[in-house]
């Protein structure tokens, strides 16, 4: 499960990052984040903790909800 | 920023875990964790990360987005 899971959200982060046509870079410095780390995310690296999650979100300027759009319904069940 | 996003996601979790009648025992057991960590989370004392967000809102058969509800919109917007 766990890797599943850092891969589903690390995609998802480089999806609504490039969406916004945002570097790894640009982004960690709007989060107050080291630029290597979010990198380690999108690699599915790291399992990012709740304080980090909120500030990608913010930087991002979206709903943190929506980096979870991966876990929705029937993905979530299927996790094991 | 951090101790606000501690609060906010530990009382949510516990509105969310009550509203369904379960104990911190019974949720950490469907979740596979520990009861102590459930009532770490919820009394603000751990920052807790992605795989195990995903482990309780699975146990909680919702969408990991609602347990970020409190975290929509202005509310995000005012964290520093």
């Amino acid at each position: 499960m766990r890797d599943e899971i850092l891969r589903l959200f690390g995609e998802r982060l480089r999806e609504l990052r490039t969406e916004r046509n945002l570097s790894q870079e640009r982004l960690a410095e709007l989060a107050g984040l080291d630029r290597n780390y979010i990198g380690q995310i999108e690699r599915a690296e790291r399992n990012v903790a709740l304080v980090n999650i909120i500030r990608i979100a913010k930087a991002l300027e979206i709903e943190p909800g929506e980096l979870f759009a991966p876990f929705s319904g029937a993905r979530l069940a299927r996790l094991r």
